[in-house]
């Protein structure tokens, strides 16, 4: 890396990737050095995802230097990968305000620059994207190229293999790059994934392949095989046989930290017609020592010393809702052996490390895979067995039919622990649990619980646990209001929720996270607030006793207003005639950009002072009806 | 076939699998001969589906002489080639009700039946919920085995490879049937069908047997290379290789109407450990000539004639909603060429047929693959195309996270024509299209609209068609008014709803297909109907307008009462302030079974009768409040 005053002579020249491409192919390990260091430095100061991006450094210069980008179009799956990208598209000085409210996305984003093609944050969706703008530039005429970008352990989803077998009859000028970096998330798993690991070791796929063309020449009558069995030849010979069978072009493994492999082949890929496969094999923290040794804890990191690395195990503040569904799902397993869990690719992110450990037999990882998850999920409960399926609120969104069809329309035992409902923060609009009370509500047979403290979440997570149909338990992204946990595994009487401060006039109505702001809001208002626990099925008894004592009702809750909790607080009014009127806050009908939780929710008037602000001005706006007595 | 006075000699002895498994292996032809009859006979007097279960009458019989059902579990892929299992566990005599109000459903269903076990309705599901069962029985020592019966068609979804990729490194004990078919709903399309169509046919593959088998006797190195190179000789040898690599072991392909290969290979099967995998041919229609020649025509059938078959082209009643789609769709390609339109394996069902022959270059059927249909709308329309997604109700909620992220949060112009929104009839509830307003209202940028005729469908289609932005267009299964359709290609001004009948008091505000029921009703009532058209965005004055000139407003759809339509007239009012109660009627929060459309919706309250009972029930119950001037 260079040691002279300027840290980045090639990268401050390079505006935009016609820059990139002025340089000769000599100058650019350089300039891929001057970029990891960059993203060290840059991620250190704003935190995001490093050690895929490190990874994806040559690849992405490549890219760009070989294909003609803008107008070739680049596809990045996930998109958490995409920082040098963006430090090469006009982006880098952007980087300081990386993921912040204002600043640039951590992923690529249409409305940002013309480079991000495509908007992403969930994986598995590059090739059907890529494909829908290939077929469009062959509809038009255009030549322009489609590069899909997926990692390994994207393609443990289903729906690169849909867009596969849709691209493989296509003539869609289309290049899918595997970029196999052996790590998703969590480490990858699954049967594909151990097919790749075996396979792109060198020694064996160089064997084959001598022992191959020496195969090849030992008799006529084996030429006319391979001639008949062409592809399976191939297929012996390579490792891509099963791509090749979805009627792609493979070609690979190469070496993806290589640019005097990559360019070239790209070059080659470039002029070929029709879809292509190329297989490379890259380092997640690739350059940065201490991310090659731990790439998982480099994977999304805060703010840390480039010098010193991340210091592991400071902690000590409040647990987090996390470390709550993750100590409790260690208890309920010692305390019921029917107890399984399941997990799409997020056993770390969900809390899972321990129990992983201390119940291999009873963990299940199954990919990046949320329907199956889902009715794998419902099959072991068909059984008798007591699956818990931890996921993230926005990913089951993934696995919405499943938890229909599957689960609920069969009435089974699910527990669905629903981590990051609600703003999660810097991830943004593709990452907030923004829909799932409005989604799962209207499910017949469904039980809903959002905690207000980590003690209820505990509790709710025992009475999901205990419930004999679907339950869902839907708790924030962080740490609560730091409550003492009670060790017991105590459950929570259904649909019940309860009145935690007396007031007058206003009653507010607080759903899950909105507890703590509704009674900071109430002390102000003098208002009376409950916390209602259950949003389905709903504690009609208290709203109606409540919309008997009070001149307005207030909902609150940390989901779409449309059709969320406060949705069915006025069903309950409605369906009573109780003229009671109802003031409904929640998260607007538009999408949230991302940024800081509690800086987002206020500016939502979803804090304190924006509940009392909003109150009062319903309160003077309209003269309130008085309910019969 | 028999000609004696009993038509069914053997079939008339089996209660039960029990009783079957106590047959002589040489009686099975002639069960099978016996269970054609009888399917033919009675899907003639009562409609469903005929090819499919025709194509699987071995296959039944042999797994359940094979394996010891219940206790071993067969878990069916789709589940509507489940008749003859039906016939064979003790409900033959249902077989007369067959997907009748109160009769049997068309599908396996764990409430009727012990041998049902794991419910279904969608397809590709079947792996990951037989996955799931086998991996209990591993966990609670049990030595049952699990079998999933899957079809090609069902493979061109995702989800199969999720599960095989999770199965393929579980020891479970699950085989998987691949019943290859060659045709889902539609011909199969996709890369995978190409590959399984080239591969199955036996000269190639007994061809590359044998040469395989010569070549591994040339030289000791070549064995050394074979043994190095297991897996992918393997794969050359027969055409498994892709379901190997998944970690599968892979017998077949072998002639599903065989019973002497097909018990025998069972038995087998039933004695290894580990995931197994046997791909076996069948011909949908098998053994009833017309079904064999158009099995299209006979997938899924009214009441016919067996032995005259099925009348085509008869018709001449009002056309259906997917007819006008089908037209309209014709009409706007010619005026838009940069209209593409897209069906995930229903192009027959959505009414493309004539589309797919007048424009196949701007045809795509992607398969069962809601998921990737969803996304490469979203790459299609991001290079300016106009991408039309046809799709049912019921199967976007495969594709929700899509809808989600990849259209809605882009704002990208996607039209969604979902067909069959509402109840569908016999298919039940795993096809009611019973909440998609409520799952699409809360996602931000969406248009949304329900025509109450024929014309609006078209209108509202070319309203859908030039709005910039995703916009769905939500119709009904079957025939509307029969209001003439107007050859021109119009808008609807957007947001706004219309008044059809002016009445007093009560204002019946109806969503799309309750329009009819409302505005009979409204004649009985003498009350108000408006006739609503957006669900969103929706007209908000012309609900207050409404709201202040009645004293009651009662909302009517054709979807779940929670999170629907009704909901946000709720919140309309809600928002205003105003004090006018809201009766909102719709589906209830339960899931509604199967039967007639028009008897369900009778039975639900929602047509003429049960809209003037609530009604006026809800007027005699309570005294109205009376608005402010």
């Amino acid at each position: 890396m260079s040691n002279t005053t300027n840290t980045y002579p090639l990268l401050d020249s390079i505006d935009d990737p016609s820059a990139l491409r002025k340089l000769d192919r000599r100058q650019l390990p350089q300039l891929a050095d001057e970029l990891r260091t960059f993203l060290v430095s840059s991620v250190a100061k704003t935190g995001g995802h490093l050690s895929s991006n490190l990874g994806t450094v040559e690849l992405t210069i490549a890219l760009h230097y070989v294909f003609d980008t803008p107008y070739d179009r680049l596809v990045w799956d996930v998109g958490h990968q995409t920082y040098v990208h963006k430090a090469l598209t006009g982006r880098r000085a952007g980087m300081d305000r990386l993921r912040m409210h204002g600043g640039i996305s951590g992923f690529p984003k249409r409305c940002e620059s013309e480079y991000d093609t495509f908007g992403v944050g969930h994986s598995s969706t590059s090739i059907s994207a890529a494909l829908g703008m290939a077929v469009a530039a062959r509809m038009k005429g255009e030549t322009r190229k489609t590069v899909a970008v997926i990692g390994d352990g994207a393609m443990s989803a289903g729906q690169p293999f849909e867009a596969l077998n849709n691209g493989g009859v296509t003539d869609a000028d289309l290049l899918v790059v595997l970029n196999d970096n052996d790590m998703s998330i969590s480490p990858p798993v699954g049967a594909l994934n151990r097919h790749l690991a075996r396979l792109f070791s060198g020694s064996t796929f160089n064997a084959a392949r001598r022992a191959g063309e020496k195969m090849l020449g030992v008799a006529p009558s084996l030429l006319e095989f391979a001639r008949r069995a062409e592809e399976h030849v191939k297929g012996m010979l390579t490792p891509g046989t099963m791509f090749e069978e979805f009627g792609f072009n493979y070609i690979g493994p190469i070496d993806g930290h290589d640019l005097d492999s990559l360019i070239p082949t790209l070059q080659n890929l470039k002029n070929l017609r029709g879809p292509q496969f190329l297989h490379i094999i890259t380092k997640k923290g690739q350059g940065y020592q201490q991310a090659e040794a731990n790439p998982i804890l480099y994977h999304g990191v805060s703010k840390f010393q480039p010098e010193v690395g991340i210091l592991e195990g400071k902690g000590g503040g409040k647990p987090t809702y996390t470390q709550i569904f993750g100590d409790w799902l260690c208890d309920m397993a010692a305390a019921d052996k029917r107890l399984v869990a399941i997990t799409p690719a997020m056993g770390e992110g969900s809390g899972m490390i321990r129990f992983a450990r201390q119940y291999p037999d009873r963990y299940f990882d199954v990919g990046i895979a949320e329907q199956h998850a889902a009715t794998f999920a419902a099959g072991l409960a068909c059984e008798g067995l007591k699956p818990v399926l931890a996921i993230y609120s926005t990913f089951l969104q993934r696995g919405y039919d499943q938890l229909l069809h599957d689960i609920a329309l069969q009435n089974l035992p699910v527990v669905l622990a629903l981590d990051r409902g609600g703003l999660v923060g810097a991830d943004g609009p593709t990452h907030h649990g923004a829909f799932d009370l409005s989604f799962m509500t209207c499910i017949p047979n469904m039980v809903i619980m959002a905690p207000a403290d980590e003690n209820e979440c505990r509790r709710m997570l025992t009475t999901a646990f205990r419930y004999d149909g679907p339950a869902a338990v839907r708790y924030p992204r962080g740490s609560g209001m730091g409550v003492a946990i009670e060790p017991e595994l105590n459950e929570l009487p259904l649909g019940k929720g309860e009145i935690r401060r007396r007031g007058r006039s206003v009653a507010l109505l607080a759903f899950g996270s909105m507890l703590a702001p509704a009674l900071a809001a109430g002390e102000e208002l003098g208002a009376t607030v409950a916390n209602m626990r259950f949003v389905k099925p709903i504690d009609r008894d208290l709203i109606l006793e409540l919309a008997a004592e009070h001149t307005l009702l207030v909902s609150l809750e940390e989901n779409a207003l449309v059709g969320g909790a406060g949705s069915e607080v006025a069903r309950v009014l409605e369906e009573a005639g109780c003229p009671t009127p109802l003031l409904r806050l929640g998260l607007p009908d538009r999408f949230v950009e991302h940024g800081d939780q509690s800086l987002l929710l206020a500016e939502l008037g979803l804090d304190r002072a924006g509940i009392v602000a909003t109150v009062r001005e319903r309160l003077g706006a309209a003269p309130l009806l008085r309910t019969v007595a």
